[in-house]
């Protein structure tokens, strides 16, 4: 799933949709990535993506974990949502469980990319992922913001996704263009981050008209990063945030965030620590969605499930003990083959679909999950802080 | 801890507890198991316990799982839950998702054993654990109630543990003697139960007088049985069975019931599939006990805290990420090592003691749980249906 675009077989791209050179953004937008030390190694730790149009729609997720990082705190509380002009992440580091000092780093951070940028300290997005509960080095991160901003370009995005990733085996973008609109979006995913959380970030640019972008970005995150899970871990510093420069002048088409999101999040997953196989649960026939998702996320987070998916046995009664487990206290009987596909597991493929059919209502809902390996346990396992 | 009985630091037994020979059952029990040839290669899986005494005061606890197996559909609906006089057990087949065959054969199950003992069929409770979704040959299962009525025997104990065991890697039983009153216990837990179902069975014998059994089974579960997590997954056939023949005209000194139950729930995790550390986590300072136990669940259950304690890393930082999951929503702020206590897991004892104090309030709670290892994955992953 690392290759080309929408190689999923879940991802429904609208019609006419061309993929775009991933160095690609939409016009209004910059973005740039340069080292400033946090990584080791001299890999670029360091990103800024910038709309340049006046106003600028966007709207930002942001985790509802309660322990959350520094930087998610200050988007949460100080962010003008709504006109969001420019964000700053940096990866090595996500400035989590790091107190006072932590917040008063983030908010330094985004100061001074707001200065470079002549931009409102509340206009500007901050993100952080890696280590957590080690103090940021803050100084040669804000040392580094003026010779990132010299470098924004049109062509930044491929610098940009690479200065946001932590141990993602491959790099998380796309560029593509429907109807006179162009998108892009990059993101990292859940690989091990020392000592041992992992985070999910995205950031989605579009140079459509989008006065909904909330009501949209949420929507399109609900059927995508909503629907996936690796472990089943919330993270402290999960961030999704979608700009649109407007300079289209045309709406967005009905599906491409949808899809953009879809494919990204099962990037992640696919990625995800020690993954072998992604596997999609719908399950149907649910009193409503929510217990329809409730189920499936038990399902997709059960480790009998997840060493069945890395196994490749067509076991039925996993994702039955599991049903039964989220259900518990009401009687659905008992669920046999009848009620569940699960012959995919066996099978060759990478994309694994599985299905459950409840006698309860008309609630759907799918989530999508990876198996749970060796590789898993070994990363963190033989890890120790 | 698989010796003798309380090893485990965190029982604490009431004063004056003699443990007695295992093989023996309290006044007014007897005890057998035999083979009938539900598991293959000879060994005991058909074993029944009687009270003698009349009328017995007793209580039953059954999984909550939605898609409870036949043998639980019993016990149920169709039990004189406060007499219980017998319970008939078979393992190698869990009944589970057998359909109306599988309720009819586990109440002609019943009905032979009410039949063998001359006790009302609503009087005896079944209980089956093995392979699920796989028809009960009953036949050889019935032909085998007559000879195994007749060798019942006061000294039954050590054999009726055997004949409940699935995997388990050593029987889980003891008798106790305290203040004139004798306990004795037999248990079965989570070992590989083709097709990847596993199931907690228990079952108590006490002398003592009981006429509030059901209220002292429910507490002494909920701080056992209920707080415990090998990987999180609810079984189909999860039973506990508490009996009371009173011939010793006693009271159950408190604490008796509490440790016995306790201590066999502990011998459960640490024979958890692959398990080879227990962790136990104490949640204090919550909002009130069950957002206590919401969270220790949470941590309990986290395949980081549980791949830490196999990797003996002092990890906080995945406690602090497990509880800021649990607690989505809610602002705690950022839990830092101040807050956590995770130092054991870096050390060298079988059982590692973990500790989160939150500021909400004054709601605590402690869960039990294994650690997540290559030998849980090798064991679901390359067993196949």
């Amino acid at each position: 799933m690392s290759g080309p675009f929408f190689r999923s077989r879940w991802v429904e791209p609208p019609p006419r949709v061309v993929q775009r050179d991933p160095t690609g953004l939409p016009d209004g937008f910059r973005a740039a990535g340069v080292s400033c030390g946090l990584k080791g190694g001299g890999g670029t730790d360091l990103g800024l993506i910038v709309c340049d149009a006046e106003p600028a729609d966007s709207a930002i997720l942001l985790t509802a974990s309660a322990t959350a990082a520094a930087p998610v705190r200050v988007c949460r509380d100080r962010l003008r949502q709504g006109s969001i002009g420019a964000a700053i992440v940096n990866s090595g580091n996500a400035n989590a469980a790091t107190g006072d000092q932590g917040l008063a780093d983030a908010l330094a951070l985004r100061e001074s990319a707001a200065s470079a940028l002549g931009l409102d300290p509340d206009r500007v997005a901050v993100a952080e992922t890696g280590v957590i509960g080690v103090p940021l080095e803050i100084e040669p991160v804000l040392a580094a913001v003026a010779g990132l901003a010299g470098s924004l370009e049109p062509e930044g995005a491929v610098a940009f996704s690479e200065a946001i990733m932590t141990t993602d085996q491959w790099p998380k973008r796309c560029t593509l263009e429907s109807d006179g609109v162009t998108i892009s979006a990059q993101a990292k995913g859940a690989g091990m981050i020392e000592p041992g959380f992992a985070t999910m970030l995205c950031l989605v640019q579009t140079d459509a008209l989008l006065p909904d972008a909330e009501a949209r970005l949420r929507s399109a995150v609900s059927t995508s990063f909503e629907r996936i899970t690796v472990d089943g871990q919330m993270s402290t510093n999960d961030t999704v945030l979608l700009q649109a420069s407007g300079r289209s002048g045309k709406e967005l088409p009905t599906g491409l965030l949808e899809a953009v999101l879809l494919q990204l999040a099962l990037e992640i997953v696919a990625d995800g620590e020690g993954a072998t196989r992604v596997g999609r649960i719908e399950v149907s026939g649910a009193a409503d969605d929510r217990e329809a998702e409730v189920v499936a996320r038990r399902i997709a987070n059960s480790p009998l499930v997840k060493t069945a998916l890395l196994g490749r046995d067509p076991n039925w009664g996993r994702i039955a003990q599991a049903a039964g487990a989220a259900l518990a206290g009401a009687d659905v009987g008992e669920l046999g083959p009848e009620s569940i596909s699960a012959e995919e597991l066996a099978g060759d493929g990478d994309e694994v679909e599985l299905g459950l059919v409840l006698d309860r209502g008309s609630g759907t809902a799918a989530v999508y999950f990876s198996d749970l390996t060796h590789e898993y346990i070994r990363i963190n396992a033989e890890y120790t802080t």
